[in-house]
């Protein structure tokens, strides 16, 4: 086929002075009185290339019924444009009508609610929000990669279907083979011994563990890849699939991972802000006024740290009425979270050392016997948005934990067997994908910034 | 904790003259007569470092019995080293023992094989070979990543759990949280309405139809995420579980999804070539001699084009008596690839334009009216390890062919819109990244490039 330009180069006047061929979808079509305008859009960019066609083009009626959501190709120059708000347009040459759109297209140029939206996911990548929601995530997933690459982190690939479930099988979604209509049963319960694993399986809700077994060989690693929850809640913060990152370090200590973390969420924020500018100033004038300014405060500070018992005497000094009392093992509630950030610190700021009742098993015992080395990286306008810990590298305390949470050590002797043979400090932590994009355009609800969400009662598409 | 200098750096000299701390875990250990010798690896290379500690050390006596596997941190000098086959060695001031290891530790150094490795597969990165394998899945990631973006293609996450079994139910994992012991029925069969999703789920085969939503508003799109398969088959090529790089692009035919494909292979060629040398090499010399050879062949060569028709007439003519076979309608197997691509080719070859029968449903039709613009690419030792096709952009013809195919087009309706309205000439491919990661390290099993693989019976740690 013809090269064509990308809509993006062509609006940076690529290719000016010449012909250019450019390929898109009609975003909004108007006959004026000697000439036909087409707002032209390729994904490249949020901005539209405006093509200019005149009645001297052989297929001028065509054109002058081509309607919002065709598929066109347009030959042409591109000149300055007399029209405000763009320095080019498209003086066409030849216009060919690829794929026509009658008036049934569900786009139409006006407002649509995001909730309509969802139903025609399909489509609606073609709008400019959802436009600049992908090219925004497409962009920080590239970030995210290159951030762990120029530091020597090893990209690890965890499995997706997992016999592992010590971490809430009440959340797991179960994989199977079995003819769910005829259950075969042994020893009380349904016999798996002849499905695919031979064994129960499941979705995995994070790849840490595996995550630890390639730190404890390759010293940084990390992953990013889709995570599963079987959570039958309805929250915009909630979805049933989502992508995680997770990077882990050999030879580290809490300090260590709350020192990575806090250039990790500065790193992206800069990136978004030197990258995505067309898109940034979109959400800033459209979804969330004050967002630019929020991320250039996360880009430009250094972040605070705050003991977990501090955190406590500030919320129970606040003359603020908590929906969940305060008291020392309490587990923070959003509203806790905010408060800390936004009235406390105001700003970034890790609450570190929690108490052990309310962690994972895998934390890292603390010398006082009873908080364990976690963080929580909390932000304004959302709370949490990192969470990690030193993890627990002497054999018998973990062992121990293990036993005391109610997990049976035997089922994991391979995440034990790291602590038997070369056992080192080690910390990581995680990032909810989703939640970072929220972060970082002001969209509220997770199903606006996945491509196709899977909620309860949903999975379409 | 103390900043540590990578292993890799160290060998490569820097910090050389000042002190540095290398931190990472013992491969071998060898007292001499008046000093002990530590072969110190950290996953950063395959070299190990070498540790010379001498009798001085407080620990002297300790560090004489530091076994393999054990995890140390040592503070020293580079020098130069007498030894053959590197250029530095680290003269210890300091050596400190994190993490112990005993003679109980698996991988002692001696010879292993593969399938022993595949039951300590949460130790086997720690090997040289699997080291190896895991830098170079990890390099070829980020190379995935990297040439996509600097083509300005927005990478997309289809969706993992799908509600969509078009592709091959028998082939699908069933995801499900309803009680599997007490199945409910309605309509003859089992009751999904009370399932999480409210109706049955599965985990996706591929992301190529999502994929194609998005090509058709963000026209170069790709995906690269994990996808399944409940194949029952034991076979070195097989697995599970496997991650899919699928790219889509608008506004393009057949001859540029080809395109595409070679400068995409090539590309990673070079990049294996240029980046992972220390890995490839000792691959060349440990596992497949010819492996260096084979891919400066691919990434040098322009690779050849043949009609479907045309292979089958030179596979007739072959003086070769294949297991299937051969006739014009023959779905090609290996042994037909690998004697296309290798005896008659002499390189890569696109073999495109397959009878209509042997083909998916969203391939588009020819004007011969019996095969579709399908092509695979075969290469050298493996026959096929790209497929892709244009896809069907007529509406009246796929839902034609839908019918054909027992596919009920009500179930696909969102696919159908996006040729209802701005339909453009599509095309994509897909590429195993397991099948790549074999064909760039002449590893034979994909159990043995996969962190954690899962096979019909197998889904441990």
């Amino acid at each position: 086929m013809v090269a064509r330009t990308r809509i993006r180069s062509a609006l940076a006047g690529e290719g000016g002075g010449g012909e250019v061929t450019v390929k898109g979808w009609v975003r909004t079509s108007r006959v004026g009185k000697e000439v036909a305008f087409l707002a032209l859009n390729d994904g490249s960019s949020l901005a539209n290339l405006q093509v200019v066609a005149e009645p001297a083009l052989p297929n001028y009626a065509e054109i002058c019924t081509v309607g919002t959501g065709a598929a066109v190709a347009v030959r042409g120059r591109l000149v300055d444009s007399p029209a405000a708000g763009q320095r080019y347009e498209l003086r066409a040459a030849a216009v060919e009508l690829l794929g026509p759109a009658d008036e049934s297209y569900p786009l139409q140029k006006k407002r649509h609610t995001f909730e309509y939206l969802r139903t025609i996911a399909h489509l609606r990548p073609r709008s400019n929000t959802f436009g600049a929601v992908f090219r925004v995530r497409s962009s920080l997933a590239q970030a995210v990669h290159r951030f762990f690459a120029e530091r020597g982190f090893l990209y690890v690939n965890t499995p997706i279907i997992t016999t592992n479930d010590c971490e809430g099988a009440g959340e797991l979604f179960r994989v199977t083979t079995l003819d769910l209509a005829r259950p075969k049963f042994a020893g009380g319960g349904v016999d798996f011994s002849g499905d695919f694993f031979g064994e129960a399986a499941g979705l995995a809700v994070s790849g840490q563990l595996e995550g630890e077994l390639f730190a404890q060989a390759f010293s940084d690693i990390y992953t990013f890849g889709p995570t599963f929850r079987a959570e039958n809640s309805n929250t915009p913060r909630h979805a049933a699939e989502f992508w995680m990152i997770e990077p882990e370090m050999a030879f580290a200590d809490l300090r260590d991972d709350a020192a990575l973390a806090e250039e990790f969420l500065r790193y992206l924020c800069r990136h978004v802000l030197d990258h995505c500018q067309e898109d940034l100033a979109f959400f800033n004038e459209h979804i969330d006024p004050g967002l630019v300014a929020r991320i250039e405060g996360v880009a430009g500070s250094s972040f605070a740290m705050m003991e977990y018992g501090e955190a406590i005497e500030r919320l129970r000094q606040a003359s603020v009425a908590f929906e969940y009392p305060v008291e020392w093992g309490l587990d923070l509630q959003t509203e806790h979270e905010r408060y800390l950030t936004e009235q406390v610190v105001g700003g970034p700021v890790f609450v570190v050392n929690y108490p052990q009742q309310i962690k994972a098993f895998y934390m890292r015992q603390n010398d006082d016997g009873k908080t364990v080395a976690a963080m929580d990286l909390l932000v304004p306008k959302v709370g949490e948005i990192i969470g990690g810990s030193q993890r627990e590298e002497r054999y018998d305390l973990l062992v121990a934990r293990m036993e005391e949470t109610g997990i049976d050590p035997a089922s994991l002797w391979w995440y034990l067997d790291t602590r038997r043979w070369g056992s080192t400090p080690h910390a990581g932590f995680g990032l909810g994908f989703e939640r970072l994009i929220m972060y970082l355009t002001g969209m509220e609800n997770i199903r606006d910034v996945i491509p196709f969400p899977r909620t309860p009662r949903h999975a379409e598409f």
